[in-house]
C-alpha cells in the first residue's frame, strides 16, 4: 500500500498488535460483544463497513457472521482518549451477536454472589453454526 | 478470607490477572470508557457499588473519581459468554467520565480517513484534577 495510513498508526496497538473493539447496537444501545482487532482487521472493517475482528484462538481475521450470517453492519467507528480501545456502532443482522444464540454476550448479571443468566436463548446455536 | 468466592474464580483473568471492564451510562446507554480490573478491583467494585479499576500505568487499584469526585455508582455488573469481559452499568456522577473533561472517552469518530473529534469538552480538565 502506498497511501499513508496515519489513522491506523494513531491507534496504540498492544504488544500483540491488538486493541479491544466493543460492538454496540446502534438502535438499542445494547453492548453486544467485545472482541479484538489487529491493524488489518480495523482497516478491513472500515473498508467493508462490516465488523472484522482478529480471532486470538484461531490466529486469523474473523469476519463476524461469516458462518452464522449474523454480520454487523458498521455505522460508526470510534476511538477513545488513550487511543487503545475501539467502539463500533453496528446494525446486528439477525438480532443475535452471541455464539450462545443470545442477543448480547453480556447475558449474566452479578447477583447474590453469583453470575445469573438473565436473558433467553433466541435461537438454538446448532441452527446458527 | 474464608468465604468461597466462586464468582471471582469464574472470571477468566488474563496472564496479567486482568480483564477489560466497560462502563456504560445506565440512563443514556453511552459507552463511557473501558479500563481494566484485577480480582481485587472487581471484588471491591461489587462491595462498594462504585467502580474500582486497576491502573496498569500506576500498578495499583484506582477508585474512579478519587481525585475528580466523578465516581461511578454501579447499578449492575455483567459478564460475557467467554467470562473474560465485564460491563458495568453506572450512574456517572458529574456527567464526565473522561480525563479530557468530556462525557465519554469515545469522542473521536473515524471519518474521511481520520479520527475527528465530535464532542465538546464540558469542563476544563485542570478544574477536575
Amino acid at each position: 500500500m502506498t497511501e499513508t495510513l496515519s489513522w491506523l498508526d494513531q491507534v496504540r496497538w498492544n504488544s500483540d498488535g491488538l486493541v479491544p473493539a466493543i460492538a454496540q447496537d446502534a438502535k438499542t444501545g445494547r453492548i453486544l460483544m467485545m472482541a479484538w482487532m489487529n491493524r488489518e482487521a480495523l482497516e478491513t472493517t472500515a473498508k467493508l463497513k462490516q465488523a472484522v475482528y482478529f480471532s486470538r484462538s484461531r490466529n486469523k481475521l474473523w469476519h463476524k457472521g461469516e458462518t452464522s450470517h449474523h454480520v454487523q453492519n458498521v455505522q460508526e467507528i470510534r476511538l477513545d482518549c488513550d487511543e487503545d480501545v475501539i467502539v463500533l456502532m453496528v446494525e446486528q443482522i439477525g438480532g443475535i451477536a452471541c455464539h450462545t444464540g443470545r442477543e448480547s454476550c453480556f447475558y449474566r448479571v452479578f447477583n447474590d454472589g453469583e453470575w445469573q443468566v438473565v436473558e433467553p436463548v433466541l435461537k438454538d446455536p446448532s441452527e446458527i453454526y
